[in-house]
């Protein structure tokens, strides 16, 4: 089903999920918007590169990278602060990763609901998945049912601006198997939460995609300095 | 009641509803942390001087500047993009003024949520008030109350966050009789939306402040360059 009537804008963080998630997004609208947050993250600059890369693959011109660095400034995470380390599914006594920007999402999805009273969308898309999210708590259903509901009461009467999250129920097998039916370019994507060269292959994110990739019987296209049998 | 075990965000502005706010939160609360957010608006400069004369009055250290100019990039309102003009009690077709800025309180709520996980605080204080706000969706109780339950879902279990809005009912009269009583230094806000020098005096926000020290039969101790009979 076709919406050309309002562009779309979609969360590209430049990893596997926001690809995918661009190419479900694609199917239903003629007019996509890129939205990228830097938010101090160790990977920011391959992230960038990732998201520029996979917005050219889909022709989307109208583009919006945010500078977030606050985020970072306020800390709390090994994301973005390079004092906590990052080790493989690390935990806190919470069972919350210390990767857990606070709030992140709720942060991006501000400045997306910004732009989508601004240029006109109706629909904001963001590949956040709830099974591998490790209990980020901003990742869950609940959390973004109760978002949209704020977002009715916030933004212009009739705005009719709502966040869909097409991939939140997926495992990472069915986000592989997704992606590559809808043709993403997954080799385009960056997942790694340490490296910026070639991916580590062991921190949370490279875990998570690379089981994905093997439960999926399908190879991952990019590098690991750490290469694991199921990588290509 | 005072609450000594966590301190309390205030977001500070810099204009008169915050700093009565602080005021307001003063006394709850032993400690005190004060955000402040650049967004790009005209004024931006002289605010932010406000905002650090007030956080010295309260003897408050524990300050957060975040500089959001991607809500000036984004664009959309008078108090960002200097194209559009700022008249005197100016309306949009919608029945919302040129200088909303679309979804800005969702935008700093969502920084001081990120701030308030990371320092332990569990109460955020936000100056906003229902009747003055000239119809801004993010300035109604309905927004704050679907705010509050989506913090709840989105932060981490027992978290306990959660936005106070004690002005939000008060006419403008109502908050400079309440500042007042509480010794709020009301003479180091700012509120003009177009000058930095001397307040205008006929902007949307002075016209507001301007009358609300008329009905409340006190003079306002700020100086302008058109000077009603009513003020200093």
């Amino acid at each position: 089903m076709m919406n050309a009537d309002h562009p779309a804008i979609v969360l590209v963080s430049g990893g596997m999920d926001s690809c995918v998630t661009a190419a479900v997004a694609a199917r239903a609208h003629t007019s996509l918007a890129f939205l990228h947050a830097n938010y101090g993250q160790r990977t920011e600059a391959r992230e960038l590169t990732a998201f520029h890369a996979i917005a050219q693959h889909f022709g989307v011109t109208r583009t919006l990278v945010v500078p977030m660095n606050h985020l970072a400034a306020i800390g709390g995470s090994s994301l973005t602060d390079h004092t906590i380390p990052v080790t493989p599914a690390d935990l806190q006594a919470t069972g919350i990763p210390t990767s857990y920007v606070p709030f992140r999402n709720a942060n991006i999805l501000a400045v997306a609901v910004s732009w989508a009273e601004v240029i006109g969308a109706r629909t904001i898309y963001i590949g956040a998945v709830e099974e591998d999210s490790s209990g980020y708590p901003d990742c869950r259903r609940a959390f973004f049912d109760a978002y949209n509901a704020m977002v009715t009461t916030g933004t212009k009467p009739g705005s009719g601006i709502a966040i869909q999250t097409p991939l939140l129920s997926m495992s990472k097998a069915e986000i592989v198997k997704r992606g590559t039916e809808l043709h993403a370019p997954l080799a385009l994507t960056w997942s790694c939460y340490q490296a910026e060269d070639e991916a580590c292959g062991v921190c949370d994110s490279c875990a998570l995609r690379l089981r994905g990739f093997q439960r999926a019987g399908i190879p991952d296209p990019i590098r690991y300095r750490i290469r694991p049998e199921y990588s290509h």
